[in-house]
């Protein structure tokens, strides 16, 4: 069997950001450096992978390169392989004219990826890097199909988050309920009742109470919590499920 | 950017069977179907893509024309791109024989499957397909990093199993609570202690008894009860996670 002509391969990379007072926001860069084009184009951080390179050694270098992050968690969460998802004349154009070869299909591999959003100042990434921060509810149209991988990148951490300690990982080392409950709440896209949310955590004995309350607020400050990722290790190898 | 040669793209499936008094099984086919070979060269099931196929098409084509299994449930677990994971010099030389390509570097995407195990028969299987099921505590040593993606996938199904329902696709549809316990313990990999099995079994409105039992057997005749999978999905929709 000669199966003729490969596919081009990618990545893409869903990177999530979480600010207190709005909620979880992607990361989009633009596609065009030249600032002068008409309309702007966007899209997720991504690339064609070089020779030889490992898919998520790719998705590292294409964060370092197209937004300054470096050395961040990534989950490859799905594979976009439609043969019709560059079908976009003016696209496919662009993405034949800046690699320099003649694609007909490419078969992308989506990460998704949580950063500390305060980590990345929103000057630095624009000036640097075209980037931006946008809120999950204003994404506008994206090139080919990014923002179908977008949305399957937000599904897939929906489900996660439920089983995995993901948003720590979106969250300062210290946290109050508080900000635990909105990151909870911008991940699932509605608000929890408050005082069940409070009464839960309280009974998780890996989200630890710390001797120390907010300052400088002008609310009765808050307690200050940890989450203590061994514990959470220790009670999770008890394995629970719908059956065992 | 010109990122040179295009890796080759495959697909590999990890079928899962189960039989009551075995255990969870592997289907494996033989490499060659010269059956004169001295050694013989085991394989997941899986080729390289054609040419505008999609990689979903694909793994169905490959299972129907490897093994005749047809329109079964597939997962996509992960992606194996290691760029040495062809390094075996025999077993590329034959890749590169079959192929008709000069093939240098080849990124597997990988599925699991779960098939009753007892709708393909040994005998057809084998006959036909050169296909044969093994116990997953006897499976030799296979060609590339066969071995890795199947490892890749079983603990991938008992992370699944956990959550999604998918023991129900290698029972019957109707089954006792012993055979439950069967199939969880081999996905598993440790046994479960009989009454907090039962106990917790009975618990589950998805799991429903029937006025049922078995016939013909020689210990006292079993119950059998069936998976309401639209129950399931109604109770599982209530969102139940760590935090949440």
């Amino acid at each position: 069997m000669n199966t003729g002509f490969n596919p081009h391969i990618s990545v893409d990379i869903v990177v999530f950001g979480f600010e207190d007072n709005e909620g979880l926001k992607v990361l989009l860069i633009n596609r065009d450096k030249d600032e002068d084009k008409k309309s702007i184009k966007l899209k997720l951080p991504g690339s064609l992978i070089i020779l030889s390179e490992r898919l998520h050694d790719s998705a590292q270098r294409v964060l370092m390169e197209l937004t300054g992050i470096k050395d961040i968690y990534l989950k490859q969460f799905a594979v976009f392989d439609n043969p019709e998802r560059l079908k976009d004349g003016e696209d496919l154009q662009w993405l034949r004219n800046t690699s320099g070869t003649n694609i007909e299909r490419v078969i992308t591999i989506a990460y998704y990826s949580l950063v500390k959003l305060y980590h990345y100042s929103e000057t630095e990434l624009s000036k640097a890097y075209n980037a931006r921060w946008y809120n999950l509810d204003s994404v506008p149209e994206l090139i080919f199909d990014h923002n179908e991988i977008l949305a399957e990148g937000l599904s897939t951490l929906q489900k996660e988050f439920l089983t995995e300690p993901l948003c720590f990982r979106l969250l300062p080392g210290k946290f109050t309920i508080n900000q635990l409950q909105r990151i909870s709440e911008s991940i699932l896209g509605f608000t929890l009742d408050n005082r069940n949310f409070r009464k839960r955590i309280n009974k998780l004995e890996y989200i630890v109470p710390l001797n120390e309350h907010q300052t400088g607020v002008s609310h009765k400050p808050a307690r200050y919590y940890i989450f203590d990722s061994k514990k959470f290790e220790i009670i999770n190898r008890e394995l629970t499920g719908f059956i065992v």
